[in-house]
């Protein structure tokens, strides 16, 4: 028996227990994980330290050290989300719906877990306490891969973990890692069908790529986006440039900001120079296409210019760089989205009712906005809670997954020896 | 371009027209197929008059034969379910749940279709009208890939869908044939991620595990059981009896009949003569274990017997064949059902409350039952209208697939210039 398979059967059997815990005692739980944070915080912040000194002897780039960087006050932020995650109502056992049969069969959707979470992340060491809380709220075991930058960390936050689950009574088996930087144990993982119920890869487009492939376990996925603001021919000016900062410009690396503007052809030689000068103004690069181009490629207003290229409505940017096309109306833009949206988060600014509606109607992205910042398709914003990830896919769940998509349910049939006629 | 390119493209292009129809736009063509169905039957009734003399001529056996045969009455039930779609009430479009944030911005999750669905199914031509009308009544395109024991069958109905669906100002790729019996094509369709948003394959063992192994897009997959009964201390012997009777005998050949009974260990020397006549009434052969196979093996009461092998009890039968086998108490029935259950339908019949509680929370199959026929984990029984498949994965629906589990959501924002601080 393989390591990772004696992990998996492992998993599956305190899957088993936890499915069966009440609130309080997986509450229990997580306090004791943001106690036993505080307690060790010297233990991890030392392993921390050694992953960050090989990552600066690597040569990782600051920013990816900074991602990678623990400090107390992180630590203690992380003890602070778990307790957060305690103070949130359980979902597990309450009832989808229920109806009586006319036989007298009584018929409910209970919530259940689903059982054993796989999640493959990057080298961010915050994502192993989230995943592991959320997942011990609805009473999921978890394996966690983690990044290779961050094994030392990971594996002092789930010693961490362990230690707290076994002071509370539950499985330590209940939250591992796969401790290994070998990559072929991720290629054995995907596979794992036997134990492992669903698969969340958290990284980039190759690691999705990877798990459709590969992967025979059920996988969500997500956190890539190609995301879109159209500004219609009655859109406020003023809101169009507000939406589009706040969406381009907030936090510009993340799967929610914006990629491409789409502007309706009549209002555009009068709206781009002030979209130019907007975006100049926050050091964003244009990607202007066709006509778009030609209104600006003699007066950029300030901005960085460069003609789009073939790719460029294809690409998720992750920087500060904006595509801009005009289109012919509200018809085209929702084309355009069917044809390049990754159906992450689009948005219409628009005063006109139909258009708003067309929009809405046609355009099937996790989250759709009139009026809005794309930057707002987040479990936290959108008042979940919490957040497993934002899936893209069409089933199960789409947009920001909570603790409700991290479970399942299963009909219960009660009756008095009901057979069928 | 390969010819299943083509088609993918075609559908997913439909699946973008059917999204936005209204409910009477989708009935209207419903009804039409219905009509046409009537008015086309004598050449339905010559393609399948052609199928079944080749499936004779191939030696196919005549319960095969019988799957594969329409007649007038067939294919006029046939007609009558598609009109009983199109009364059944449209979930696309309704709200799922709504809130508004504290920033004003109004959110709903509404319900869309999946967009398109690829269905590979074995060689009953009735499944060919029932996914089309249920995923045209829930604006999803479909490709089927039915048995090649029909294959002329399918192309004559998918012509009269496809007619139906011109008359009525749809666009005929909304249903689509691969009318091939190439099997590598099987192999290129359940790559078509790019246009395929979910799979269902309907068939045994081996094409299900074909696709978690081959598929890059998600799979539902189901319509696989093994299935328990465990009689406990406390349960009245004749609903016990009336409850395994029902469970294994109405009809054996389907997933969601019984495979293995568990007996309390305490009621076995009682209960097992009672269930080995009213099995031997019914030609059912059993297939003790050891307490079990001790108490029987030297008066079998009219049933067949033969000792339990090492897999029988991981055994989808599909006939006439009941393993049996004693248990400690309700926890070892949980354990063994969880060990070997596939996540279809298990039951208990009990009067004991604790036992019955300490069932329905640890067997966390698709349905579970308390003093009822597994037979029930059915669309039809449960009241769903209409059935696609029984999932019995975690990720998406369980049990009955109806109308509601062919749907996905997006999040709808509505705002008024909101952006993220």
């Amino acid at each position: 028996m393989s390591d990772l398979t004696i992990l998996g059967k492992a998993a599956k059997q305190a899957s088993r227990q936890l499915a069966i815990l009440n609130s309080n005692h997986k509450n229990a739980a997580l306090l004791a994980i943001a106690a036993e944070l505080e307690a060790q915080t010297a233990v991890i912040l030392a392993a921390n330290a050694q992953d960050i000194a090989d990552g600066r002897a690597k040569g990782l780039s600051e920013s990816l050290l900074d991602r990678l960087l623990l400090n107390e006050q992180r630590l203690a932020g992380l003890a602070a989300d778990a307790r957060q995650v305690a103070t949130l109502p359980d979902p597990v056992g309450s009832a989808l719906d229920s109806r009586t049969l006319p036989n007298g069969l009584q018929l409910t959707r209970r919530r259940i877990p689903l059982g054993v979470v796989g999640v493959i992340y990057e080298a961010r060491p915050n994502v192993t306490i989230d995943i592991a809380t959320l997942c011990l709220k609805t009473g999921n075991a978890a394996i966690l891969r983690g990044g290779s930058e961050t094994l030392r960390s990971n594996i002092a936050l789930v010693n961490v973990i362990q230690a707290a689950l076994e002071r509370t009574g539950l499985p330590s088996t209940a939250v591992q890692l796969i401790a290994s930087p070998d990559r072929a144990l991720v290629a054995e993982f995907m596979r794992l069908d036997k134990y492992v119920d669903v698969l969340i890869p958290r990284g980039g487009h190759s690691l999705h790529k990877l798990c459709r492939e590969q992967a025979t376990i059920p996988v969500i996925t997500g956190g890539i986006g190609i995301c879109h603001v159209f500004v219609d021919e009655s859109a406020d000016f003023e809101m169009a440039l507000n939406i589009i900062e706040n969406s381009k410009v907030q936090r510009p690396s993340v799967c929610n900001a914006l990629d491409t503007v789409l502007v309706h052809e009549r209002i555009a030689a009068d709206f781009l120079p002030h979209l130019a000068r907007r975006m100049a103004a926050n050091k964003v690069e244009l990607r202007p296409a066709g006509q778009a181009w030609e209104l600006l490629r003699h007066n950029g207003h300030g901005a960085i210019l460069q003609e789009a290229g073939p790719d460029d409505f294809d690409t998720e940017w992750m920087a500060l760089i904006l595509g801009i096309k005009t289109v012919t109306g509200v018809q085209e833009a929702v084309t355009h989205i069917q044809d390049h949206s990754l159906d992450h988060s689009d948005s219409i600014v628009t005063n006109d009712w139909r258009n708003a509606n067309t929009f809405v109607d046609g355009v099937n992205s996790s989250a759709v906005f009139v009026n809005a910042s794309t930057r707002f398709n987040d479990g936290g914003q959108f008042g979940l809670g919490a957040e497993v990830a934002v899936s893209t896919q069409k089933l199960h769940a789409r947009g920001p997954m909570g603790l409700e998509e991290l479970t399942t349910y299963k009909w219960v049939a009660l009756g008095n020896g009901q057979t069928r006629p």
